[in-house]
């Protein structure tokens, strides 16, 4: 699929940054103690021990190119990781997708209640952004301020909020490829890119010099979705930990619905080729973001 | 009820702060002309034309104490009624509060749909955060960045989130007066004391020069709820423009419940000449700030 071959990167830094966000969360959501309780457990419920951390990993690999320290990575990670889980959560709410499984294990609002739920994303989107702006995340302002505009930015509506309002009205008309592919770009490319950004902030790098690793996130970003209409498509619920077929069930279009299953196959690897293109001028520091973007179309949840 | 004469400042500012925020709103949520039109629309249909705007008047009242420029306290205005907003959106779900009415007319879930209500609170929330770390915002990212840090901690569950959950847990058992105290300085007292924060941070007045202000803030947000509880208890809907006697019918251990409404009242009183009180080593021009104290009990809304 690719001209580089694994260099067995990827295994290891799957399973450190799970444990090392793991434990981030743990540290950073302690029980309140009192009648909050109940909004604290349902965060950590949601934000410990679940989920592929592909938005920490991508950070802190982006992060480690530049030689930032891994304990702001980790931190950074943790943020942007917090805004995932807070949209996972608001997304399987029974007025949206109405999911009653996630990474294997009931969704918050089946596990606590809808109030709970609603409360726990919210409370989690907020914590994001203290997270970032704590002087813990970094003793310069301009990084910690820059951070929290690359969050804020691919969030809201011009990111992923407004991806999500274009992925609710896709129901009712039949989009063409330009607009999937624009809302694709806001629902998951957008935060995608901000984990990279972010990386690219830690690590100091001016913005004059981010132009490969932009594209490089641009094109993860729409070969992970092609990935996932896949596996929504002809993947395992077991494996994937969630409710599959919905899609097809939701009558929606997708990249799969409009380019069948082979050229959106083809599609996802041509753009993983292409993503590993823009390294071209990294060394052997880039070999962890080259195995990220393969595994991004390899892997079965 | 207060030694201070009222200097008629206040209503000329209640309606000067009202045009600024609608003004502010307006253009910096423009339609996007695609698919996301019906979030923006939910978004301007909450944020513009409704409220006191009494946490940007705080905040504009408080920066303008220490000749903070006007443009940038409108800006942080807009940042903290977007959170304020956003947090009423989600108040008002089916699976919360279930109301159908906010400041006289149907409330976004009704108006719109529930997902849209989620996504449009989601997107209001994300925008505070864009507003206060864009660039525009302030040209010192130091100021920028405790902005944010003020706003995400005051939001988050050690503030306004924090406070809902206790809220919802308030249903479920009888709390004291000490919890009640504690339950209305997170839910409400929180997001007005980052709104005197912010305008003090906008003044570049030192931490250590905060702490009057911080009473003030403390006892005008305590003084806040208990006169939303005598609103409930004994104001008119049709001035309130929401439903009323909700507490009562919940069952929920009230400031009114705990003390009667005589005591409630001199309780309140006495908060608002204990507010004043914080200000006294200053002149004249924080004669705004004291009529806004006055107005905090004496509003029928």
């Amino acid at each position: 699929m690719s001209a580089i071959s694994a260099t067995g990167l990827l295994k290891p830094a799957l399973v450190q940054i799970a444990r090392e966000i793991d434990a981030s969360f743990d540290a950073l959501l302690p029980l309140a103690g009192d009648q909050r309780d109940r909004l604290v457990e349902a965060m950590r419920y949601a934000a410990i021990g679940g989920g592929k951390r592909m938005r920490p990993l991508l950070l802190a690999a982006t992060a480690g190119l530049f030689g930032a320290d891994r304990t702001s990575a980790i931190r950074a990670g943790t943020a942007i990781e917090a805004i995932h889980v807070y949209s996972l959560i608001h997304d399987d709410l029974p007025c949206m997708d109405d999911d009653a499984m996630r990474h294997g294990k009931p969704t918050v609002h089946k596990a606590f209640d809808e109030a709970t739920a609603v409360l726990a994303g919210d409370a989690l989107h907020a914590f994001a952004f203290e997270v970032l702006s704590d002087p813990a995340m970094s003793g310069d302002p301009f990084v910690r301020i820059e951070l929290v505009r690359t969050l804020a930015t691919a969030s809201g509506m011009d990111g992923m909020a407004g991806g999500q309002m274009m992925d609710i009205e896709a129901e009712k008309g039949s989009f063409d490829l330009q607009t999937v592919t624009r809302l694709q770009q806001l629902k998951t490319g957008a935060l995608l890119g901000a984990a990279v950004e972010m990386g690219a902030i830690l690590g100091r790098l001016p913005v004059e010099g981010r132009t490969p690793l932009r594209g490089y996130a641009r094109d993860i970003g729409l070969a992970f979705q092609i990935a996932d209409d896949l596996l929504d498509a002809e993947g395992d619920e077991e494996a994937a930990g969630k409710a599959l077929r919905k899609d097809a069930a939701a009558g929606k279009e997708t990249f799969l619905s409009l380019l069948g299953a082979e050229r959106a196959r083809e599609q996802a690897r041509m753009l993983v080729d292409q993503a590993i293109a823009h390294l071209s001028h990294f060394g052997p520091e880039a070999d962890l973001l080259r195995e990220i973007a393969r595994f991004i179309i390899e892997r079965d949840r």
